[in-house]
């Protein structure tokens, strides 16, 4: 039996989720569904956003279905009991160090894109974000020095072990795709960026197929906007691809259209699943959210956690065909509602 | 006598100079120049990237003139030879805290930029950058750990009076402006950003004219593609803003238009004077550099060291005349060489 924990979480992130259950539901894979609460929702029923009951379910499951967390409400708390907490306690407790963020242009929404069409059209990459060490895990703090002057502080730093292991995954990743692979980092000023990519270009002599380069970061999100069709594979750290995939997704047009994946490993592993964009808390509870997003990252789920990639590009097809078809949420510039884009997915299907 | 300071330094960075120095020559405003080598090229000659008989040229001097640093045949030398540290150097030297990027769309090039015109129209703002803090010049190391496994390190981090000064900047541009301030940051993850969050809504009690709004660095990322128009005036951290500024200036068309102000105080004060673009190896010697961003530098020059704002306006007007005109470097579409660009420049004036 195979059971897919849904954690829904906070602002569209029920409303798009439910979605994305009634697509799995309606293929017949005899999945068990285990819902539980997370972020700001879990903090205002158990007092955690990441209960332990919580953090269970996610364990125990084959896949998890993640929608979103994030409630302005719990801006003033102590950072511990934060809605973010959750997703960041996910990926340490669940050990997913491969953020995997495809940004790809669906056929019909060229128009949606800031990016003149034929500049969009051209966008078929993956952002490959490391999800376990950086500034994100390092030591931190916020204190008040001697002479009364408040400080934060962030320690960003990475070890060869954690380079090595996700660069591996955009070597093997390029590999199967157009063997191109840009690895981002800022060299020129951080030495944890040094050791990036002293670590990267040591490991591409096992891929002498595969062609390396390196930007820096400021060049990156530049290019992303100039020419995003130059890039197959972009490898990077967690601060940094937390910023260039959100860039590159808007490229594509709407943030509502992309998927992602977080893993323990390569392939075959567990995962975590979940929309890009956040909880949206403007928007909540309005039916005006995309649940194409959510609906994708089942798909993700189908292919990498458990091993139907048929039933994932049915999935796709159907979404592509719904959209085709002339479905759109307000994002996109229609007026459909959440459940409706779902049934016009589900239509397709 | 005013007396400017050229540090032309490395790539396309001594060619723009040069034309930035024409155009100031033909304004006769009796300015002596005087050049110091910097960047890889001062390496070379003379074994460091920031000697100090051009730290001495540069403190004397009213303001400087900066052109580019970057030479990937040093690439592999100790951090502390390589041509950047000469701008980072320089910055901490002589107290550059402030750091201006203005990115405006100018007359004729709408069809340069990768976004619709329509959106690549609206886009006027200026991004204040802080330049002498966060993970650029905290603590940082290279180190084998004992169980021979490497580790970069780099400490992110702000104090209260770090943060206040910049953000005074900030509010007094933006009441000189359209009253809007954007704060960027990632304060939902970084104890550094939550600092910079407090600080500057703590000053903004100071300026109720003000509309401040907070917006974390991803999501900026992406704002910055769907909807630049929205921006007016964006504060932000030293890494943060090196990453925007970077973007926002593609969103106009040509990173070859864009100049930069470094300044240690909010007006009046001595500034270094640069191109936002890099070095640019690959094409640097051939004659095919766009000098408009050296040339809008000077202008940057006169108005905030020099207080000659109508020397200044017209040496923008006159990039904007050959503009319309029809001038074109090869990063614009067209085939005019740096000189002939400049020429074209000098004849609007
Ligand atoms: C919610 C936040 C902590 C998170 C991150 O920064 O990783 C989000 O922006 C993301 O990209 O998944
Ligand atoms: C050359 C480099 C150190 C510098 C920076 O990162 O500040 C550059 O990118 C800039 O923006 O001026």
């Amino acid at each position: 039996m195979t059971t897919i924990a849904i954690l829904a979480g906070d602002g569209i992130g029920p409303e798009v989720t439910v979605q994305a259950r009634r697509v799995l539901e309606a293929l017949d894979l005899d999945l068990t569904f285990e819902e539980a609460p997370v972020g700001g929702a879990a903090y205002f029923a158990a007092g955690h956003p990441l209960p332990p009951e919580t953090l269970d379910v996610a364990k125990r499951a084959d896949a998890i279905l993640f929608g979103a967390v994030g409630d302005p409400r719990c801006d003033a708390l102590e950072r511990k009991f934060r809605p973010e907490q959750a997703i960041l306690g996910l990926r340490a407790a669940l050990g997913l160090f491969v953020n995997l963020r495809p940004a790809t242009l669906y056929p019909g929404l060229e128009d949606a894109s800031a990016l003149r069409p034929e500049v969009a059209r051209e966008i078929d990459m993956v952002i490959l974000r490391e999800l376990n060490g950086d500034v994100y895990f390092g030591e931190k703090g916020y204190r008040t020095a001697a002479n009364g002057t408040r400080e934060g502080y962030d320690v960003m730093s990475y070890n060869e072990a954690e380079v090595r292991r996700i660069a591996i995954v955009g070597f093997e990743m390029a590999k199967r795709r157009k063997n191109k692979l840009c690895s981002v980092d800022k060299a020129n000023v951080l030495e944890t960026s040094q050791l990036w990519r002293d670590v990267v270009i040591e490991l591409s002599a096992d891929y002498p197929e595969v062609a390396l380069t390196h930007m820096y970061v400021d060049n990156a999100a530049m290019q992303l906007v100039r020419n995003p069709g130059q890039f197959d594979v972009i490898l990077t750290g967690n601060l940094f691809g937390d910023i260039l995939s959100d860039q590159a997704s808007m490229c594509t047009g709407s943030i509502g259209m992309l998927p992602s994946a977080s893993l323990s490993a390569w392939s075959g592993a567990n995962g975590l699943y979940e929309p890009i964009h956040g909880s949206a808390p403007d928007i909540a509870g309005q039916g005006k959210a995309n649940p194409c997003a959510a609906i994708l990252s089942a798909a993700m789920l189908l292919r990498h956690s458990l091993e139907q990639p048929e039933a994932a590009a049915r999935i796709e097809a159907a979404v592509s065909a719904a959209l085709v078809a002339g479905a759109r949420t307000p994002d996109l510039g229609g007026t459909m509602t959440t459940s409706e884009m779902g049934d016009a997915v589900l239509a397709a299907l």
